[in-house]
């Protein structure tokens, strides 16, 4: 959209070498877990990368005025906001909070420019194996919340986690389950992830990429590197260091008619002890070399 | 079948309080991993549990015409055995011996009594990131040994392992996936295994089992326990420390005309580190409390 404001001034160069990053990547702010909001886009810059993936909690740390005004300063795109969800609690004063929280980080997406909100469903409630329950209170939050995301300009983006984080993270846990509810609701306002590392074991895989079409709000990559990290949450590893055929996946998502940035998220230890411009430099590399069309 | 020669002496009483076993319940030998066959048949019997699910290294120490006497000694019924597999490998010399070992496995089963032998498919071949390939050499394997499994009367029971295991240890990941492979072929020859752990997590779990129908070739349970063991291999837990709800899955695999037995396989390190016949004990309680229609 814009030119990007790290280009400007000598001491913000490129840092990869001169290579310029593919157009539509971005880089989730999770993948420098440890950065704040001003070191995250300065180093997203200085890699060439032209567009974030912002998270609520660097966000709100500096406050969401003061962080409009500096993604705005930056000429970066917000390609999507993190996260809400969290939606499987029965009705209740902790369930109204949670609703209330949400319609907050849909107004922060919209002050952000960010098009869409990644959704995370929310795992089983405490003592509970109603995982039918669960689900079913999922689909009903979000079709309370779709009217104030479509006034808010904001699409929710349902993101099915995979299956081994069912229980204590998100009861959605396909693509197709995840159309199954969002095909429920206006276009502009519920949509899907379709996030590489949760859904590329999935044997229906290109059936449901092709029938989310314009459902797509949001592609996300990272590998699926073995052996599982011992916490499974920190398991996503960097393009080309794991089993996950980049190409093909790409292409489906392509056909199916996404043409919005594509977000490197990785949640691992030895990437976020690694020097931020390290890993912004290695994620335009494996990125441009496993990713892009 | 057979009244099991456990109640035959006085020292072989049942260990269980004088409880009598749910009557279709095997306790799958890996659930006692360190217990050689004899110990397991005794262990079993004790525990007044009239059938047991097999592994091939434990009666291939013994030999298996010794294996036979034994299983015929003991009165106890063969639910299954454990396992076959492991095909997804490009034609050539190592496909060819793991097709005749697969045979092996299956005359293993025949003489054994076991009306089915497990089979895990195998991950991704070392460095292969064709995950579509790999489960298409899965399903040419199975259509190469069903005549042989015709003949030997056992069934080749396909069963889908939870995602978490898709590169490296079974690139069937669901039952539907399985299904499909299934039904290709005889239903005598070519079957498939419920198993909670593998499975639960499945949206379309019930539609799938309903489907299944006859060519459920087995039914085994443990429970989904968090966090993760650090080894997810060894995650698998007793039932009711998790977050399973059993009832429904008993009785949809009930409804879908399953009358087998139903066995409790259990990886974890924990249980095997207790004595054999507390977790026998264990399992008959558990099993009696949450799996039990």
């Amino acid at each position: 959209m814009t030119t990007p404001a790290a280009a400007s001034s000598p001491q913000e160069q490129p840092m990869n070498g001169g290579t310029s990053a593919p157009s539509r990547l971005s880089l989730n702010q999770a993948t420098i877990k440890y950065a704040d909001l001003t070191e995250a886009l300065a180093v997203t810059s200085r890699a060439s990368i032209t567009s974030i993936g912002t998270w609520r909690e660097p966000v709100q740390n500096v406050g969401l005025p003061e962080a409009v005004k500096m993604i705005e300063g930056s000429g970066l795109r917000v390609s999507s906001h993190c996260r809400g969800g969290f939606f499987t609690t029965e009705e209740g004063p902790i369930r109204r909070a949670s609703m209330e929280d949400n319609k907050v980080a849909l107004d922060e997406a919209a002050a952000l420019g960010a098009p869409a909100l990644v959704l995370v469903a929310g795992g089983l409630p405490e003592g509970s194996r109603d995982l039918v329950g669960a689900r079913e209170r999922v689909r009903d939050a979000i079709g309370e919340l779709a009217p104030y995301a479509k006034s808010a300009g904001v699409t929710l983006a349902i993101e099915p986690l995979h299956p081994m984080y069912v229980s204590d993270r998100a009861v959605i846990s396909t693509l197709g389950q995840a159309l199954d509810i969002a095909e429920q609701f206006d276009i502009e306002s519920v949509g899907v992830v379709v996030d590489s590392f949760h859904v590329w074991w999935d044997p229906t895989l290109f059936d449901q990429i092709a029938r989310a079409g314009a459902r797509i709000a949001s592609y996300q990559v990272c590998d699926w590197v073995t052996p599982l990290a011992s916490d499974v949450l920190l398991s996503r590893g960097m393009m080309g260091d794991g089993h996950i055929d980049f190409g093909p996946l790409t292409t489906a998502v392509a056909n199916a008619g996404y043409v919005g940035d594509i977000e490197v998220e990785i949640f691992n230890q030895a990437v976020w002890d690694t020097p931020y411009d390290e890993v912004a430099r290695r994620v335009v590399e494996t990125f441009a070399q496993y990713v892009a069309e």
